[in-house]
Order: structure tokens, then C-alpha cells, then sequence
């Protein structure tokens, strides 16, 4: 990596003196970070939204499709394509959280879960964290178990023609579009040795 | 797509009554947003964060480097490597905000300036959209123009190698590694032509 700073010593890491509550909704806590610059000596106030990790499942079929939902979402007040996933219980496994957002969501269930990768939503505001779960073999086996409010059109779609839509703008939920990209190298992969 | 609903008519358009401000940050106002299911009737409230719309820069150097910030975010505590970006100024548009947030941040200014896409960092939640622009040629020309508290570490490196950065867990930030799903099939392209 070429370094082009101006800062020689690099940016400094701010001293964390502590948070207070601001606001609390049923989805986060919006905190009140406050800090101290350690050269500047300044102290500054910033604003963090505090929120259990999330965890999305990118489900394969057997016949290498995508298992879809397709939801009514509020802060866009608009349909959203998404893949499965939701807000993970204190102290579960992102992948038994995964598997089970999969199971309640749509009745699918897969084998060979595992972790693909955990992203920061958003690192200026957030804390927390979404993980990337991937499951093959998927299959429509359980009943559904939607939350108060959960409403879904579930589909399944040719993974070729889920990388096509989003790169066109057809899925737009940014953490969905992580999934894609940790999910990539393994679908070359696949398709490479004709899974 | 094959469609396995369980709802045959698909899922619902929930009725927008209104919506009242909970709370005001810097960064973001936390909405109650009020609505009603059109079939079922009940009225329910969702949050819902309303910020600016935000725009991220790919950036790519005449040696096909991508132009890297590096700095502290106190929503995870920690450093994060990531592509300049930042808000947008109402009315703003995103490649000039792309063009604009890249000189600020990093002095450099290139040729080309196109929208690669626009994403939702989180549409259950959040109200607005992630522009992502991408630069050719990009060089560093231009004054570096900090906000205060901001202090930023500025690099290159090898379009590959941010890939493969990024697929390790190297780069962790959602929007930035919308960017670069955005940008694989142009940076394949590339490369095919030999550019």
C-alpha cells in the first residue's frame, strides 16, 4: 500500500470517556459517545446507534438457486428483494442465528451452514455488526414462524440471475448486496468444477 | 423466479398515515413512522432514521490502484479502511458530491466521473440511498480540505488487491464493499481489454 499522508505519525485513535442514552426504539439505542482527541486535547460528542448484530443467509438450492424474499419495507416505504435474514438473539452463533432466520422466515432448510463474513453496516455510526451466512442444499422443509407484521413473497432465482439484477439495480438493500460479494469467489468456484 | 408465497396475493403496501421526529442528531433525525395494514387494519409505528443521501468514490489511479482513507470511526471504536466519501449537500448531485468529497479528502481529481450505482444502506430502517461514482485517472492535484475532526490516513493500492482485501475481512465496511460489487464487472473489463 502507498502511503500518501500528510499526517506522518497516521490519524489517532480518539479516547473513549464514555456514552450516555439519547433515545431508545424497539430496533436500537441512539448513545451519545463522548471523546477526547489525544494530541488535540479536544472533547467531542458523537453520535452512535447501538444494535444487536444481524445476521443474512445466502441460501443455495440444489439446483443453485438463490432463496428470495421479497418484503414491504418501512424506512423506504417501498418493496425491497432481499435474501433472508434478521436480528440475532443475545449470545447466539451467527450461524444458528442464520439457520434459524432462514427456518422462521421461509421454511427453508440447508446443510453445511458456515460463516462467509461479517461486515460493519455502517462503522461512522454503528457498532454493530451483520454476518454472512451460507447454506447449500436448501429446501423447502419447515413451517413458517413470521413475526407480528412479517408479510413475504419467498422465491428462489438462478444465481447468475441475482448477481445480473442487483448489478442492475434490482436489489438495492446494501447488506443483501455484501452477501453477493463474500458469496462470489465460492459461485465461480462452483460453477467452475460444475457443482 | 419461482414464486413459493404463501400469500397469494404477495405481501401487502402498508398505508403511510404520517410521521412525527423522535429525536434530532447531527447525522440523522430518528422518525416514528405511522402507518396501517391495508387488509388487517391495525395501526402500527416503525423507526425510521432520515439523513441525506451519501455518496462513496471509486477511485482508480492511472496504475489501476484504488485510492484508499483510512480513519477512526467511533461507531466501532476502531480504525476502518474504506473509499473517500461522505454526505451529500442538498440538491447536490452524486457525481459532484463523488468529485467533491474526493478532492476534500484526499486532494485527488480525475476524469470520467460516472455513477456506478445507488444502494440502500439499510431500507428497513433508513429512508435514504448510498450513491456510489466512479473516477478514472485519478490523481493527486488538488488541497486537502478536512472537516474538523477529521484526520484521515490516504493510500493506493492494486485494484486486486483491495479484492481480495475485502473477501478477507481487510475492508469491513458495508457501503464501501457495495463499491466494489458495483465495480467488479467494469475492473474485469478492464483487465480483459488490458486497459
Amino acid at each position: 500500500m502507498s502511503s500518501l499522508s500528510p499526517v506522518p505519525s497516521g490519524p489517532s485513535r480518539w479516547e473513549k470517556l464514555g456514552e450516555s442514552t439519547q433515545a431508545t426504539t424497539r430496533v436500537f439505542e441512539v448513545m451519545s459517545a463522548h471523546y477526547r482527541h489525544p494530541v488535540r486535547g479536544t472533547k467531542r460528542d458523537f453520535v452512535v446507534l447501538r444494535a444487536p448484530d444481524w445476521v443474512n443467509v445466502l441460501a443455495l438450492t440444489p439446483d443453485e438457486r438463490i432463496v428470495l424474499v421479497r418484503q414491504f419495507r418501512f424506512g423506504v416505504d417501498a418493496f425491497s428483494l432481499e435474501i433472508p435474514g434478521g436480528v440475532m438473539d443475545e449470545g447466539e452463533d451467527p450461524v444458528a442465528a442464520g439457520l434459524r432466520e432462514l427456518r422462521e422466515e421461509t421454511g427453508f432448510a440447508g446443510r453445511g451452514a458456515r460463516l462467509l463474513g461479517s461486515v460493519h453496516p455502517n462503522p461512522a455510526i454503528q457498532s454493530n455488526r451483520c454476518h454472512i451466512v451460507f447454506v447449500e442444499d436448501a429446501v423447502r422443509t419447515e413451517a413458517l414462524e413470521w413475526d407480528a407484521d412479517e408479510e413475504m413473497e419467498i422465491s428462489t432465482l438462478a444465481a447468475d440471475e441475482v448477481f445480473a439484477l442487483a448489478r442492475q439495480g434490482g436489489i438495492t438493500h446494501g447488506l443483501v448486496l455484501n452477501a453477493l460479494l463474500l458469496f462470489e469467489p465460492l459461485w465461480r468456484e462452483r460453477k467452475g468444477r460444475g457443482v
